[in-house]
């Protein structure tokens, strides 16, 4: 059964909790449940995992090429400026889906860069925690194409 | 039953023939048969429409105040100057989602970026012709729920 | 009888309905009838026009060199960045004032920038629709003093 | 009778005199009568002043509080920098629009910025001493109809 | 026989009326009189059109895809910010030369870059209507090579 | 008994009146009370002068050559344009303290950058009147620090 | 009894050891006591942490919603590039005052913009120790005003 | 006898007082016994003049209108940002020649760039009070020629 | 006989050696023999130097003065910096050709900019070795003109 | 025997498995292998550490201060944005040869600016695994030279 | 006796010749014999030299170092981005003074940023030829001054 | 016997004489005798030249296409601006190592950026002219190991 990895970065553990008007009031736990539930019944498992530390998130996309088919990644505030975090992304020889919560596009001039899109397989930004279920459909429908092709 | 409005812009009638490595080889007819089918299984209707004139796409956005309860959104080559098209989505108060095929960031530094996403809901880049399904997903969940709410 | 063409760029025909707040609720055919009723006291016709089409308005300053003596240019969303409509005001040999119905210079940063600006004959913005009835006079007193002179 | 301010800065002592092809040959006096003349009419009176001092500007911009209705401000050479100046608009809680005599979009590129724009009801330029005028109009619609309303 | 189509953008209507000092007095029909008659001796015809519509040019170079075996392109002022009309040269996978009358870089810096000359075969400009001229041999020599290659 | 001079640049005489939701209800001669109790009770002598005029805060700079120990400049719209300022500042071979009522690093982009920070000996900012006080104990920490040395 | 949380970034650690020309040869252990001191006599409670992780600062403001009043933040190096340190800044809905020992504008360049201050209600800078003592004051001052308020 | 109006600008009174490594230990008074001596000997008068208010120097200039035939300017921190003074030197139609002590472009980057420069006849830096005596020199042989042409 | 100089600068003699698929395979050698070839025929004579030195180039410039009657000059690496080159075109009073083998818009950022172009009559780009032959016509048309006049 | 610690940043983990057309076939183990059989024979002890979070590198760098004589430092892709590790390196008073396996000035544009080559003594650059030893040998000269002197 | 070395770069040799409406009629042979004529009252001996390579240029900057105790040097096109040439008068180890004949900053922008001025002990510009005997004489004082001394 | 050619650019015949603080005491001669040395003990023979001219060095690197294996090349102050020296380079098939004496990064910012950085082999700077014995290192080692494959 194809594994997919939910990591997220800095302040992601607050979600639900800070600026609700801004990025919903559905934790990180809800996220999860949802993606395990829509996961039973399309055959998909996923692990979703926080941390405020850039190390962990590389450490933890450097584990994905053995133990992870595909990964979902909600970098945070390290969206705007980590070259380290987009090189890790460029070494996984796997899809990777960058999600954002809120849309980017529409706050600050400085969040409107990411240094990980250019190495993502796809961005999804502005749908709230939805992004998380779109990203997980879209990398199923690659995934079993890829087993069947 | 809820409408929704798919706009293409300059360009997007050729998909499938211009560059399939970048854009793939499916045609737009190719997605708004997916679209009318998976809106028959889920109670909503399509249109898709395209053209090469800026004009058409804001006169199009205009009729969405009364034939539409969405729009979903590929601007093609007017994604990165078009203020008056950016205009034309804000001026609509209802929910539009970007679509981009390709991954916007990952191509020539000037489509990196768009004037039209500080105004849409959403956007969805890089997953080909999936970015309409997805879309279409995200307007149905949030139209049913406001029909509900 | 002078005659003063008035033409519109994208989005004005929604004036008086789309972000009242900003605009106003005036409508164009509004605008209008107050420019026809002023000239006809003061011995000038108009005629307005819009268009979401960019070719539309160029099209139409060509057509004001046989048809009009001056020319009021609201641009819309093409202020910022038609060199197109600009070429067509600077062949035009006759006045043009440019009108905004917003104060430009304080909203979001790009509409601070007109590319129109520069080959105007003068620019008149934050107004509301004030604004045509005030370039129509600084147009009618040039006129007559040249008719005079 | 409401009571307009007519402030002007640096250099405008020169009105007349100075680059005459750029700023026509009427002089401050000239405006002044005029604009005393249609206030007469119209049930308004004017005062006009001019000083080469940044500091004067913003003291009778103070003194506005307490002794105006409105402003009419052609803030001269401090139009591209001053933020002093800018404040003091923004401190007066009364309508202030911004005058330049000639179009400061077609001259050299430093002078196409301004900061006073930002905080102004409205801009009018490049229309020559008609400009105070025509601002003189636009100022009084709006204190009849404070009055009325 | 080859075909090439020589298409005109904004205000290129206007050629041979619209500030002579700077393009010239010859009109866009004699530039393709020219063209046709040199294309008579050397066995290749002509077709010009122009519009003040960037989808219509667009459509055009589409048109080009199944008419035309090379196409001349003067964009006008959309040289400068079409993205789209780029996108479209990028599609049609046959040599397009891009032709200025004016030499670009000799005017307002605005106009010194071109959108369109990175997917341009060639670049001409300054040459006036000669440009044309030499944008046509260039195709010619380059499809009857092909030809007999 | 030292003696510190505390300057107000341009629209602070309006302070406690203009926009008190940015700047407070206090009026700089309820921060000159503050002051000159709080000097009592520490033996520091103060005294508050505020000109909307550049070249007085300059001069006051001079005299504080002779007639200060150090200084409290609040630099008002000045802060982000005046060099002549800062060489007053570095010519003065006294400690000067930059304070600012409001957090200008949470307004508008213009107000994050100082001249004068750069040879001051310190900032603080976005404390309100409060920063006067915290300031002049920095001072008297290092005046009589130097006294006793 | 109110408590305050004093955070310190990467190399703060070698406080009174690295440059101490430009820093001080005071190190943390001694500010940290010279704030319980003051506390003592004012009633607060102080307590200073530091680490050389970014990760480690965005867990303890997170942690400073249950277990502080008010935080004392001096980034380090992070002062200048974390977003996601200022995202945690502004997650905490408690206020938050930045210290910087040197002055951070009268050194490079690169020093002189912090992602943090937007977000912080208050700065100072290039005081020395002595800021966190006056940041300390200006936090007691309002966190007691509100206890009486 | 020709006549030279010296004018310096903010902060200039300090000269020969402040940073003498970068300014010299001559003063103002120094200057102009220099240059009326020199003046005597070749029939030429001075006078020197010093503001820290740049309305002063703006008057000055007007003044110069009726009374000098020349000046030589110093602007001082003033020669960085003011368009005002640049605007008087420009309406002065008589050669004005701007002067500073030190070599303003071996100095901080911001102090390289002169609004004044543009408008002035010519520009000498880096000598001194030399260049002060080098400008006289200039002007002279260009106002005894022009006597004699 | 008309006399055309046709200049190339640094790394074109290399010319048929040096990256081939940018560049082509013709040398130099090959392109004078053209140019002296098609000049029998139509009454032109040619001659083509080389040369690594920016010196060499302006020297042959200001040759040309005597010695031609226009110039094709191909700058290579010196085309994008050399102010010098520029002024030595400027100074000959008689048309200049800049012509450029590829498509200098199609590669690295920093080669779409040229110092020269500014001081052409015209530019010829991404033609290969037939850019040459274009300008010689150009040049030619021009020149015939002229003596017919 | 002096002492050299060589520390790697973020990815480097991945050295000899990921991209390996860019960074080569062999891996960080392989790296010190060589270094310490170098060092046998040279008189210098080597260790080799890697960690993917900046703080940890930043720990290092400090624990250097008591523990080596030299540093060789690979930041991964904490070069270009990390001020934190450069004011480390700065903190450390001892030779810091950064070291970079690929040419980071032939690549995207963002790797061309390094936040670390200001406080390094020197920087070797796409010289692969090459590079350690050579900065290797570069600090051993240096340190036997000291050893003397 | 002093010997003064005046050397001028490309261009220069058509001084006289080239835009005598910005550069005068004097030729390089008038102004080496004014400043011989000079030189001989005042006690310094004149050499001037010219060349259009930036390479000769440096070569006698080096050969100043045995050969002459001042410089005085006009740059030509090399002022504006030549690092050789400033490099070399870095290393001179006797003063440089630059001089330009019209006044570059009133001119384009590109002409307004010397790479020269850094390094030179002072600048004269836009007083023509008469610029070459002030700066003459400038050095001259110095030179004398220092003998005395 | 493989043969490497050292080719230094302008000024850089001073090392050893030139700002010895900055660039060390060694001469190019000191530099030629070393390399030659160890190259003798190497089997590689080395040849060093040093040119003024920048089309010297683009000759010899053209030279270098037949006489020699590898290149060390110190461009001096080409470095920063010369494009041409840069396609030299690239079009020279064989591998450049480029050297600086000085820290490029530590010094002013113009000279941070190298035009032939981007196709050179590789970088080293910051470490004197062992530089020139390191690179000469890395290029035997790879000439050595070419031969043997």
């Amino acid at each position: 059964m194809p594994h997919i990895l939910v990591l997220n970065g800095p302040n992601l553990n607050l979600l639900g909790v800070r600026e609700p008007d801004i990025y919903g009031s559905e934790t990180l736990a809800d996220v999860e449940a949802s993606l395990v539930a829509w996961g039973k019944d399309n055959g998909i498992s996923f692990e979703l995992r926080q941390s405020n530390h850039e190390g962990d998130l590389i450490d933890w996309l450097h584990e994905a090429r053995d133990e992870a088919d595909a990964v979902i990644l909600n970098p945070g505030g390290l969206t705007h400026n980590s070259v380290s975090l987009a090189d890790a992304v460029s070494a996984l020889e796997k899809p990777v889906i960058e999600v954002h919560l809120s849309n980017i596009f529409a706050r600050e001039a400085f969040r409107a860069h990411s240094t990980i899109s250019r190495v993502a397989a796809g961005v999804i930004t502005g749908l709230g925690t939805t992004g998380y279920l779109l990203a997980a459909q879209a990398l199923a429908a690659q995934l079993f194409k890829q087993e069947e092709g």
